[in-house]
């Protein structure tokens, strides 16, 4: 089991690679019908004459993909608890695309009214197999100190 | 049929209510098991003693269903197809609770390289039951002009 950090063991400028994980257009088509059903990440012929071009997975299940790598590559004691984050996606996912995330430490502000704790801003890169980036997202995650 | 909008029909200040989202916690468990994997969304036994005091659903989660509300109350010709949104949780969504949306647009911005669209910005407060605040995004989406 990978050693747990608390807030005095990060520092700005650190940064934590994630595993891989496969998308598929079953995957892509699930989320969708429940989360964000639109055509483009619906159906494959409905796509192909849209914006997307073909189908794409909805960024909100980008999102959550990214959450479950980092949630596995960060391994903050208390766990990951965010209170946002600011999102954009330069590209669609796509069926057969296996993604990754690299996070990045910007910034460590301690907690002024509680002095347990901390929040930690990351970035967190989510990368095709090419190594283009399809979502970057800039956190805010709560750190706790030793006791 | 909802008539679909076009960029020329929006207006700043323009509010939309979605209908509702009823979400319980074999639901919430499901999502976590598969984007976000932590106790205090997997189990409520194990999330009694967390941060969280009980079963809470991943952020994501929310950030899903809300777009599931949003696509069903803002008809955008063309479908919703987002650039980015900076998204803050402000408290947990929890098995039981009924979710809707209120979609205000804040901005609108035409396009200066691409004459047929613009980028519109709206706050998406999702809010419980008790008509509380749980989630607030504002999201950055394109719209078409008419042909």
């Amino acid at each position: 089991m990978t050693r747990k950090l608390y807030l005095e063991d990060l520092k700005t400028g650190d940064v934590f690679k994630s595993g891989e994980y496969a998308l598929d257009a079953d995957e892509i088509k699930a989320f969708a019908e429940r989360y964000d059903p639109q055509p483009f990440h619906l159906d494959e012929e409905a796509a192909r004459d849209t914006f997307f071009q073909g189908l794409a997975a909805s960024g909100w299940h980008t999102s959550a993909i990214t959450m479950r790598l980092f949630v596995g590559s960060v391994p903050l004691a208390g766990g990951i608890i965010g209170a946002g984050s600011d999102v954009s996606w330069a590209q669609p996912t796509r069926p057969g695309d296996v993604l990754r995330v690299e996070s990045t430490i910007l910034d460590i502000k301690p907690s002024r009214s509680k002095p347990d704790r901390g929040i930690v801003t990351l970035q967190s890169d989510t990368l095709n197999q090419r190594g283009e980036l399809c979502q970057r997202a800039v956190s805010k995650v709560l750190a706790f100190r030793r006791e």
